[in-house]
């Protein structure tokens, strides 16, 4: 192998997921075999990197059972942030401390995993590299369970929320179904995404030999009609008793209001007189039970569904190290100001290649869920939609068991 | 083998759990194993029994296959009821009714898989029999999440409903430990059990070398005080930025009220005027929030940890099965009016034995966690609840994954 990188730094940003540790162990493995002397990482993205505060990956993944650990731990090893970088101008003592650390360190390239607000940061940060003449290259690896980055295909850390979200579905809605009352039983299972359904979209996936499915699922790219939504569930009661539907977290009304906002108004509060926080399944089970008198179940699976490496898919795993493995290498080619992102080749057999694309056709952008993967009547997804994702939910995992429960590798 | 049995019938009855399936499993294999010609299964419980609404289980476990698939499935594969035998006197018809059904297919022997209510069905069965002169035998088959049982050591569902909220527990501090924030943040895990805090306690094997655990864990057998868990949240979070706190659903407070029911209040109602139903984390979350200006994040485990069988534990599903084989081989030494109970031989290395137990001593009854298991703040768990429930959560059973999501038996 000719090519070869000096000292390298890479940071984790933003909401974590499942496998965001898997394209830390990918660009660490890459690192070595590019022969990297030292590997640095950020303990708390970009805001930690500002005030020094680096640990040296070797201490922690110098074998490669760590390294199967590592990518078996969910969440951020090197902790995130949600620091957005300021504008250049005015604060040009924030970008040149950055790149005085950067010289200290002897840091040759900048790995930063993240979504949207992340990729801004390898935007502003490689943009003032090139103006001011710097070699140092700065390469964004996507990570996101929203799974709206523009470009790529898809984003590490999708696949395994979507296949926790299905796994999960298809028990609750086992459980739900097993009771045997006379009075239909309406369960809401509500998912993140505040802007964008792929995530509640995965909801589709359950709907096989072995269960019904959802009987609505409704994501935030289509108006949510509250009217509609009940005469859907009272329709759906006459032939059977009990319905389920799964909402994305950020549907809103046709007046722009999200549902989960409806629950929080100023009339509710409790009786300390605190407002009350509560999702739009909380919401409108409320609303079901009220206009119906159906017994309702509201199931919010919040951060459960980001975290849960137990359900980690084998695809997502691999793609996330390999997303973090080809960025090292894009960086030892001298590119710089660049995202890895993949391309699909095929769904059946499911291929993907990965490539690196200009960190400005992505920063700060987004994708939505196309419309004509969502049923005419807004209320499913069609099957182009479920080509999509299987692939992405494929093969396991095995947690490494230590006294019964899956066994993570954590910073000291 | 000497012991014969003839025809049998099996129930599940009260909510279901993760390995209800596997004591199904076990009945269906012992009652084969001693020669029963037929074993019917009732769909939903004594309820669907009365209407002789029943299945040959043959049809579905005709294979080896099959049979390890339904280990595999949550819930009551042959659903479940609430329905609870009205008092004799003044209802004779009712039983009646159930020994004519029960003479109509020549079934000699009723097993009944439940809780505490369902152990009434199994000794008013049991009792009317020997009142009358009945040859039929009855015999109860533990199953509850909530662990809350008489005599028997635990019960079958629990261990599995116990690894679910550990290992979610675990996922969910790694990632509300990620974010880097300066301002403190609350995680409010609710776990199930309206009376017994047993699976709350399991919350407690979070802890390990790469885990901080719960900062606190709050049980309903100790009266909880709002001001004191406030004032415990705020001296933690002068040591660390972010605090995790597990609640039972049950937790009351000196008056008798549930907690959950201070959020429910008449004033608590949304913008369209409808009653907001919310449980006790998220009550917990927005009093923090008011008092303290934490950041707050409310996860309720819901339905969730009882049907997740895909994170099962083998020595439960293992248990369930025997807990049912045992029932049968009981039944076939002419027993009756006794549930299956477990009895612990030792800890290190667990040892456990099945026995039967008259269901006097059962039904209707409840077991809470000890007191003195109960650490004297009020805030954890001691070392004899970690030593009794490690060994419950041992052990995985992989489920069989078909187009990547785990795979059940259900009925056609």
């Amino acid at each position: 192998m000719d090519k070869r990188i000096g000292n390298i730094v890479i940071g984790q940003s933003g909401g974590p997921t499942a496998v965001i540790n898997a394209s830390v162990a990918g660009v660490y493995r890459a690192a070595k075999d590019l022969g990297a002397a030292k590997v640095y990482g950020m303990v708390h993205g970009i805001q930690g990197f500002l005030e020094e505060n680096l640990i040296l990956l070797e201490e922690y993944l110098d074998s490669g059972i760590n390294i199967e650990m590592l990518k078996r731990t969910p969440s951020a090893f090197l902790g995130t942030c949600r620091y957005k970088l300021p504008e250049l101008v005015g604060n040009e003592q924030v970008y040149e401390q950055i790149f005085r650390i950067m010289e200290k360190y002897e840091i040759e390239a900048f790995f930063y995993i993240g979504g949207n607000d992340s990729m801004d940061t390898v935007k502003m940060l490689s943009d003032y590299a090139a103006e001011h003449g710097r070699k140092e290259r700065f390469v964004g690896i996507p990570k996101t369970v929203d799974n709206d980055l523009p470009v790529t295909d898809h984003c590490p850390g999708y696949g395994s929320a979507a296949k926790y979200i299905a796994t999960s579905l298809k028990e609750v809605i086992r459980d739900v179904q097993s009771t045997g009352l006379a009075n239909p039983t309406v369960l809401l299972v509500e998912i993140m995404g505040r802007h964008a359904g792929w995530l509640a979209a995965a909801a589709a996936l359950a709907k096989g030999d072995d269960c019904d499915g959802a009987d609505a699922i409704y994501l935030p790219e289509r108006t949510f009609d509250i009217d509609d939504f009940v005469d859907h569930i009272v329709e759906v009661a006459k032939d059977k008793n009990t319905i389920v539907v799964a909402v994305s977290e950020g549907i809103k009304l046709a007046d722009g209001r999200f549902v989960c906002e409806l629950g929080g108004g100023a009339d509710s509060v409790d009786v300390f007189g605190h407002k009350q926080l509560s999702g739009c399944a909380l919401t409108l089970a409320g609303i079901v039970a009220a206009r119906t008198g159906f017994k309702t179940r509201a199931i919010e699976l919040s951060t459960l569904q980001r975290a849960a490496s137990h359900m980690a898919s084998l695809t997502d795993i691999d793609e996330a190290y390999e997303a973090g493995y080809h960025g090292v290498l894009a960086a030892s080619e001298g590119k710089t100001g660049v995202m890895v992102v993949f391309q699909r080749v095929s769904d059946k057999p499911y291929l993907c290649k990965e490539e690196t694309y200009d960190i400005h056709d992505i920063a700060n952008g987004e994708k939505t869920v196309p419309l004509d993967w969502i049923t005419e009547d807004g209320r499913g997804l069609t099957r182009e939609m479920l080509d999509y994702i299987r692939p992405l939910i494929m093969g396991e995992v095995l947690p490494v068991y230590v006294d019964g429960l899956p066994a993570h590798l954590v910073r000291h």
